[in-house]
This record gives C-alpha cells, structure tokens and sequence, in this order.
C-alpha cells in the first residue's frame, strides 16, 4: 500500500483489514531519528505552554488489543514531557462500585482538567468492546452506548477539551511474537497473562467492534487515529507528530500578566 | 560552612540559619552535568521496576516559599520519566468542601498507590505553615496537626509507603532575584502574583513554622530533607540523589511471572 490515510473518512463504514499495520509511510528508523528528537523537544514545549496558558485540555485516548503497544506508546512519546502536566489513566476492569454507576462515571472522574493532558489508557470505549464481545450486557444496552460516549466527548469538547483517539492497529502475527517476547523474558514475563490468550482467540469479534466503535464515534471533534503500529518507532512518530499537530492548532499562550508589573518593586 | 547535613539530626530544634542555601559541597555545575545524565537513566529504570513490582509505592513532599523551586524540581528531576508511573498533586486554597473535612481527608485522597511515584506540590504541611502564620484556625488547632501529621504518616509506611520531604531552602535574596525575574522575562510574567510579596513580608514567621514542622515532624520513617536551594542545579542533583538512594534501599525486583509459561504455546 503506497498511501493510507490516519483518519478514516467520517460516517462511513470501515474495514481494519483494509489498514496495514506494517505501513510506514517510505520512512525507516534510522531517518526518522533526528525528527522524532526535535519532535519530543517540541511537545515538552507546547504541553509547558499548555500548562501556563490553562484554557484548555487535551485527551488522548489509547485503545487496542492485548501487546498493542499502549504503554509503550506513553513511555516513549511522552517520556520528556514534565510530568506534572500529565495524567495517566488507566482503565481495568470495573469496581463493583463502578459497575452500580451508568459506565461513563468513572471515566468522567478522570478527564484531564484545564492545562491538562490527560491519557486514558483503555477507556469508556472498553464497554462497546470487551462487553459487546463478551456479552456482558444486553445488545439493547451496549448498542446506545455509541451515542451516549458520543454526546459525552461533545460535552467535553465544548468546554475547551481536545480529544484525540488512537486505535494502535496490529495484526495477529504481530501479537504473536509480542507474547512470546514476554514468555521468553525473564524480565518481560511479568507481564504475560494467560487471560490474553482467551482475548486472542476472539480477535476477529474484537475487530468487528473495533470496527463499529471507530465508525459510530468519529467525529470532527473527537477524531479516531488507525495507527499503524506492528513497527514501534512508526507508531510513536505517527502518535507524536498527530498530538503536535493539535496542539500548535490550539493557539496557545502565555495568560496575561497581572496589570503594571513594571510598577512593582521587590524590597530587600 | 565546609560540610552540611541533609537530614537534620532528629528530635532536635533545628534554626534554619544554620543552613545555608548556596551550600554546593564542593561541586560545581560542570562536573555533575555527566553524573546528572546518568542519574536521571537510573531514575527512569528504578520507577519502571516500582511500577513492575506494585508492591510499594514511593510519596514525595515537596515545600518551600514562593519561587523556591517546587515546579522547577519537579520539572527537572522527572522529566525524563515514564510519566505513567507518577502523580504530581498540587494542594492550594482549599475548596469549601475540603475545608468541611478535617485538614487530611483532600491530602490522603492523593496519596499513591503501590507502583507509583507520588508527588505532593505543596502538601498537608501547609496547615502548620501558611495556617500557623495567618492564624487561620486557632492555635488550639494547629498545635494537634504535628501529632495527626506524624500518625498519618506513619499510616502510609506501615502500608508500604515509602516518604521523602524537602524543603528546599533559599534566602531572601534569591527569592528577590527569581522574582525580579518574573517580572522582567514576558515568559515568565504569568507565574508572579502579588500575593506573594505580602508571604515575601511574613519571611522570619514563615522560617519560625518551617523550623517546627521539620523539628516536629522528622522521623526515620518520613524524613526531611533541607536542600540547598539557592543553585538549581544542586538542589536538582541532590533530590534526584537521594530519591534513587531510596529506591535502590527498596529491594524492587519483578513480580513472580505465572507457573509454568514455559509450557505455552501460542497459537498462529
């Protein structure tokens, strides 16, 4: 595939098999490398001036199968950020406490604040997924959903969040090779569950919600990402270079001084 | 002064005049530049292997007056760290609904849980520093917060909690400089408020609350720290330090992986 397109068009029905999760784009590693420096220097810089303008927010929403690549992703792309303006949240399976809420609840608690980026790992989209694939609830209830987190982010959107959503699209060879990875690790094997395994075996209903998700829940405002991810350093560049992109489209700037600061003198 | 204890004696008065705030132990920017980089590599791999463990968790206090360096060693000391893995919490004014709670509920809410690296950005010691000198609550009050603040404490140790406090130390001078710097850079307009001149005005009653809080609330358990804080780049080098000191005492390691993954073979 010579081109592919990182947004999807909107409102129309996609097929992930259509997306190569090898494509790179005609880069390698090794030419990308001086960028994808520049590039980090330049996210710490907007998400500093992020912090100090305090008008808006930033979501990122990370979702994809088992070995996708979430944490990794954050690691590499946002390690060099200064973590005092950043909030990860990871999102497993829910509390009972949760679970006696409506499944936007918890998710709500964790949006990022104003001057914030705020990074679901997993998120609200888990329960159009894993619980659509699983049936945990009735079709009559996961199938509302898709408007439910639709008019959610709409909410967040109007009031000063941008939303960024990156499905990290890999294929069943790939997973393959991450799991073994881990079982052949001593240092990776902590991270081996057999859990994953009953998830793998599911991969096709899982691309089909994916599928779903990612048509229903498009939008101009909260725009879904395929990333092509079974290369990592394809996947942080890609990543990175979207979030850049966004935030210099935010128009930030340093909040206005208090008046007549030229007029203060500090005694001894 | 040719050598200068980090960690004040325990149960003894301290006078913070003893210390002084430009103390750089013989070193000079130069030739910790290397050490630094290496420190922060460390750094990175010791919260990674906390994160791995979840076993323990590590809580970070950071005080000192206006423009004594807390988001600037935040920012240094961190970046460079998987940001997944820490929660900076900032604590200022507190809401209505916080001040309806005894002075710890909104603080212990913070606290982080095992496999991460918390960060307090002012902290529960405020209610015997800002509190105590503008008799915010009645002496009555505050004088039982030192007790409270010791059990409590003790509380997140015994739970596997490990705890550093810093004060970071600077004088009056340097305060004048940082800011007169703010005052004159259009970058750094933003972060002077005048409400820091009338704290500037308090300095003597704030060393004094300073003073009981470290004398009264230095344990083995939880201890302070008087970091020389007038050159940023040793307070910088000696709160890294001694955070990865305490993370290497911490004996992490890798969570035993599940039996037998030796065994499992995954399917194409």
């Amino acid at each position: 595939m010579s081109q592919q397109e990182l947004r999807p068009p909107i409102g129309k029905k996609i097929k992930l098999a259509d997306y190569d999760p090898n494509f790179h784009d005609g880069l390698d590693k090794d030419n990308t490398k001086v960028e994808t420096v520049l590039l980090q220097k330049r996210l710490k810089q907007l998400q500093s001036m992020l912090f100090a303008d305090k008008s808006q927010a930033l979501l990122i929403v990370l979702q994809a199968m088992d070995a996708g690549g979430k944490d990794g992703t954050i690691k590499h792309v946002f390690t060099g950020v200064n973590p005092q303006g950043v909030r990860v949240a990871g999102f497993k399976q829910p509390s009972d406490e949760e679970l006696a809420h409506d499944f936007l609840w918890r998710i709500h608690q964790h949006v990022p604040e104003k001057g914030y980026i705020g990074i679901f790992n997993r998120s609200h989209y888990e329960d159009v997924l894993i619980v659509r694939v699983n049936n945990l609830v009735p079709k009559a209830v996961w199938e509302k959903r898709y408007d439910h987190i639709n008019h959610f982010e709409k909410l967040l959107v109007d009031s000063g969040t941008r939303i960024l959503k990156f499905y990290l699209h890999i294929d069943r060879d790939e997973q393959k090779e991450r799991f073994e990875e881990r079982l052949q690790r001593p240092d990776k094997n902590w991270k081996f569950s057999r859990g994953d395994l009953g998830v793998r075996k599911q991969w096709d209903e899982y691309m089909k919600a994916y599928e779903t998700a990612i048509y229903r829940c498009h939008t101009d405002d909260a725009p879904w990402h395929i990333v092509p991810a079974n290369r990592k350093w394809y996947r942080n560049y890609v990543v990175m270079k979207t979030i850049i992109e966004t935030l210099e489209d935010m128009n930030l700037k340093y909040p206005d001084p208090e008046p007549d600061l030229d007029k203060i003198v500090i005694d001894s």
